[in-house]
């Protein structure tokens, strides 16, 4: 059994990267939006363009069909005796109307530094191919892994049709394990991994209460107002201060961190005044950067992101309005359902406004990794590998419901081996990546995929 | 000095009724919305609309300029030792975009049953021109009174030139009293006469927290969201559901009703049923007639007409917003003032959230009338003489800025001889007004103008 060293590895990226730069350009220069109807056949073509590019790198691929749009599954020959590691992307992109973009963003761009620009570039496409490259390395060594790719073209949209797919394609896409390259450092240098994802469900509340809107000279004090019923509904649920919410067993299932965890915290890197700047934030809910790491990754929230009903056009229309609708979602931790937690939220609501309507929308279930056993000290290794320095395992405060749908229908534990930077932009204008991290994330694939077949070949991993 | 009779001044209504027809049609055919800009020309065109009516029925009249759109003064020659009777209304209409309307709201339609269907006829052309015929009955009679007429053309916006225009006019519009018709009896055949208006402050609040609007998963928990911090704001200054204010000192000049007032209220022929099938409202906030009653006209509101900020369009986008606002108003009842409300407003809300902005609008002061004096009585019974039963003095919900400012700036006393009706869809699609109101209008304002007249012969009334 061959064992790669940092400098074979490193050589072999150096050789790769005019490939890697053109795959990267044919990928980005897709539109492929997922949450617009209109760039649907975008996200058909690049799950075409990614299979021949897995084809052209010696892999096999096809496209599999789902409800909504294809998921790219690519393989090598499976080997039974070996096991199998499965590389989970996605190929979707974020809409890119924001006015700051300083290029299009659907054309790559390469600066002096060797940074990437686009939308899509690191969120997943750039991550996908360093992930690819990393792989062809650890193939082309000979390591007795079976690697596969599951590269979605749902994730920005919650993975609607994902789990279907999963469900079907199930003895296809069988598997020992999951890694996901998906995820944020904290910062450059110091590379973090989640130990854990949050959840999300989000709903909508409506009400109404006339035919139509009212004069409130006439009707004022009288007439129920569907915009005080959940503006003031929100204020029972929520302290909008504190961000603190006031349902009833909303936190039973939050369990306090570990003390290795708030370790990990602490030594991820994380500044408040940098998370400000990164995100544009005139002023946070707390200024201790261990609560703040807390209310970002480890606790859930309920939030309001938009209030429909009466007049919202210049100056004010003093008119009771007859109906509106209040948008709200909800981050879980582990432990925490998106079911149980809509009931909690029902129940609340129709306590206090028993003809407000609830209508769910998006259902991603939290994730637990575990921090410890073979894979996540491959994990931990990859990284030092690739990077020269450990990680922290922090927690990921969004949501990728693909993780917790592969877990549950492949029965596979999920890691994290994220490469992308606060810098790079992530659902932002002007998104980037950069040669640095792809220079040590081929290697720190590479690596992983070492580790868990010698982790395999001791009958620590399981084989698929 | 003559006495006129009933008989008499129904013949002399009936004489007039093709003329009255005649008038309507011009003012109604001219689409006068104040709140339009695209129709400032239309506001001009009423007004010397209505100089030629006031001309071709006998009387002086010119347009006398303000900053906004003209008021028209209409006159007798004033006799000194008269006593002068100002009859205030406006030729301002509301918009008529609304989809409900079953013929043009700027053509005038009579139907069999003599109801006059059209943007303005209730409000308030209709009632300007009946008090005009009674007007003249008076005059034609020789009655020893000075009757003068204030039309402005910003009501339905508030008024906003009104107060420098009265300013600049003051000796030209010197008055004893005014009488105002532009309010709503609460039923049919049961007149009803308003001892009080609701004035309006308006406001919005508008908070911004970060650059741009946000990733949830990115920065939801730690992060403050406008649209949670506002709606619970709200929350903190309303119940919601009973639209009780919970501002400490809100109340504290709420006078409580006299039994008289409670007597004129329950008298009124106000019904809960009829209240909410007039407005189209599936419910409202209390059952008792009284309290619905009190809700509406004697007790001070919080109204949320807006919020806008986040994602309002189809579905739900789970970002956190990076700014929001609030519009907001109080309808205020007598001995509240606008000054006073805003500072507590902004009290409250500064204390709980210092960075939130706070933009005062519309601010109309309340008004309570007299229900006893000679006018009053003078009130009671020319509705009586017109109408055969005598008025209910209940409360007006809504606000006619005009009213305060012409009693202090005038230093006149104001009074209300309204004649629109519930069915009559003040504000709302297909507006009419009827014959039978002015059948009974004009002997009323005659015979309102002649007790007047009589009342300052005795030295009970006012002269200017």
């Amino acid at each position: 059994m061959t064992e790669l060293t940092r400098a074979e590895l490193e050589s072999f990226a150096e050789a790769k990267k005019d490939l890697f730069e053109q795959h990267l350009r044919t990928l980005v220069e897709i539109p492929s939006i997922s949450a617009n109807p209109d760039h649907r056949q975008d996200v058909f073509a690049v799950a075409t363009a990614a299979c021949e590019i897995l084809r052209s790198v010696g892999f096999e691929a096809e496209v599999l069909e789902t409800r909504g749009t294809p998921i790219v599954h690519g393989h090598t020959r499976a080997n039974p005796s070996w096991p199998t590691v499965s590389i989970y992307n996605h190929l979707d992109v974020q809409p890119a109307n924001e006015p700051e973009w300083t290029s299009d963003p659907f054309k790559l761009t390469v600066d002096a530094h060797d940074v990437y620009r686009g939308r899509g570039t690191t969120d997943d496409k750039g991550p996908a191919l360093t992930a690819l490259f990393g792989a062809c390395a650890a193939r082309d060594a000979g390591l007795p892994v079976n690697i596969q790719f599951i590269w979605e073209t749902e994730e920005e949209i919650g993975s609607p049709s994902f789990e279907a797919a999963l469900l079907e394609h199930r003895d296809r896409l069988r598997t020992g394990s999951v890694v996901v390259s998906d995820t944020i450092w904290v910062t450059r240098g110091r590379p973090s991994t989640p130990s854990g994802l949050r959840g999300l469900v989000s709903f909508s509340v409506s009400l109404e209460t006339a035919s139509h809107d009212l004069h409130s000279g006439l009707v004022g004090g009288g007439a129920r107002n569907p915009l005080s019923e959940l503006t003031w509904l929100i204020g029972q649920m929520l302290d909008g201060k504190t961000g603190e919410v006031k349902i009833p067993g909303f936190y039973s299932r939050v369990d306090d961190l570990s003390i290795a965890e708030a370790r990990d915290f602490a030594a991820s890197g994380f500044s408040v005044e940098r998370f400000m700047a990164d995100h544009g934030l005139k002023s946070v809910r707390v200024d201790d950067p261990l609560d703040l790491m807390m209310a970002l990754w480890a606790r859930p929230t309920l939030e309001v992101h938009g209030i429909v009903g009466g007049y919202t056009g210049p100056g004010i229309k003093s008119a009771v309005p007859a109906r509106a609708e209040a948008k709200l979602s909800c981050r879980l931790v582990p432990r925490m359902t998106t079911e149980e937690t809509l009931d909690l939220v029902s129940k609340f609501i129709h306590a206090r406004i028993p003809d407000a309507v609830i209508t769910p929308a998006a259902r991603l279930e939290p994730y637990h990794a575990r921090t410890h056993g073979p894979y996540a000290n491959a994990v931990r290794e990859a990284y030092r590998f690739g990077f020269g320095v450990g990680p922290a395992f922090t927690r990921e405060g969004g949501s990728i419901g693909a993780v917790p749908t592969m877990q549950r229908i492949l029965g596979a534990e999920v890691y994290f081996l994220g490469l992308s930077l606060p810098e790079h932009g992530y659902h932002a204008p002007n998104e980037n990546y950069d040669w640095a991290q792809v220079q040590g994330g081929i290697p720190m694939f590479a690596h992983y995929l070492e580790l868990v077949s010698q982790a395999d070949a001791q009958g620590e991993g399981r084989s698929a």
